[in-house]
């Protein structure tokens, strides 16, 4: 049988902790390729690279492990991966991550890694994005390893139902206090932002974003609620953003 | 009765001609604070600036509008404006735009348009957000501008049921061909992408993002069968990105 062939991205680059303990997961189920951004690109949401070209380099980063760095966004990533480095072939599997910090809630917007992972969906492929509560560089991955392995084999095997996109967050606890995945719901919460102001060298005034998360969610079925129970939280995602209960409320907008 | 407040801001900057447009047709309806990009920012999604500081500069470019350019993206803005510029005030409605160009269908996640709405819709503020199907500088707004009031007044009066979001794509049509409005769903597609090749002068090769978008939906009721039937489209979204059909689907991915 074919060995699958598995893209693996990032929002971190190339050096975080997290894209090389997913890279040494994914490696064991199929032939990985890696295309991830040569900079941080934590909160670049969706964002393309249309005014300015992209470049590709090749680097020797993971052993043996065919990776090349990318200057864009990593949804550029993901377009390159899929439209240039290998568009003669069928990619079976998109993981993104793992991300250092939490992509439940609304962060799945902002983020990249999330991004990044939905581009491959929306290119068709069983797309799955991972993300540990640790946002620090020494964050312990080992024990979500073997439910990251389980996602990704559940995945090559039988595939995903009705989408083929998969936000995971992962609690930052030791394998013993795991207990297990949930598959559940977004949950309802934002940003309460402050912005931090400061004057800069030169005496003039800036602004840094900062702030904390707000949620605003009761229900148990919650990816936020999941993981407060210790568990990991699985979404099954989608990029259609219709709001269908309000389709035939607002007659009053037609003109 | 007090004037309702209505931030404006959009992801093409400040000098397109869309926005000028669209503050000409707010100021009939309130009290009108602009806050927009310094520089274009098409297709920055849902970006946030967050490994540096950002700007934020007072402008006169609307004659006695109050205006400031802000060096951050189209989403950075609305949380300028709401936590900063605007923080101890109500924002009444938010709009953005008019883009330049097509925020139909999957647009919505690339579109910086869209995410500012978006952002601003986050924050509990009812949102618009605008683009005509054209992408020039010369585009003809006229045509658009008694819908967009409408669709505003209607918003100011009436609030948006079930959603506080709006995804608004004008056809680019005489006025006389434009039919009216139409309430929908966002259509599927995608784009084809393909990567221009090239040598920049040093002869490094270098990737440019092009392509084509692609319709994989034949349903009446989207989006983009209300453009190509000479309707303008709304769209109420939000930010809820659950699959609900594949929450029960999936206990294969269950450890």
């Amino acid at each position: 049988m074919k060995r699958p062939l598995i893209l693996v991205t990032n929002d971190d680059g190339m050096f975080a902790p997290g894209i090389k303990a997913l890279v040494s997961i994914a490696r064991n189920f199929g032939e990985v390729v890696v295309v991830a951004p040569n900079s941080p690109q934590s909160g670049k949401g969706h964002a393309i690279t249309i005014e300015e070209p992209i470049r590709l380099h090749r680097v020797t980063v993971f052993d043996d492990i065919v990776a090349y760095e990318c200057s864009g966004t990593p949804v550029d990533c993901v377009k390159l991966a899929k439209n240039v480095l290998l568009k003669d072939r069928q990619i079976d599997l998109c993981v993104s991550g793992i991300n250092h910090g939490s992509n439940a809630s609304i962060n799945i917007i902002y983020s990249g890694t999330m991004s990044a992972a939905m581009e491959a969906a929306l290119e068709g492929v069983d797309s799955v994005g991972f993300s540990l509560m640790n946002y620090s560089f020494d964050a312990d991955f080992e024990p979500s390893k073997k439910y990251i392995a389980h996602i990704i084999e559940s995945v090559l095997n039988e595939g995903i139902n009705d989408c083929n996109l998969l936000n995971v967050n992962i609690p930052d606890l030791p394998s013993k206090e795991l207990k297990g995945i949930r598959i559940c719901r977004q949950a309802q919460g934002k940003w309460d932002e402050e912005f931090k102001e400061g004057i800069d060298p030169r005496g003039q005034k800036y602004y840094w974003l900062t702030g904390k998360f707000y949620l605003d969610d009761e229900r148990p079925d919650t990816d936020i609620s999941a993981l407060n129970d210790g568990y990991i939280a699985v979404v099954p995602s989608h990029h259609d953003l219709t709001a269908q209960a309000a389709l035939s409320s607002n007659p009053h907008l037609i003109a």
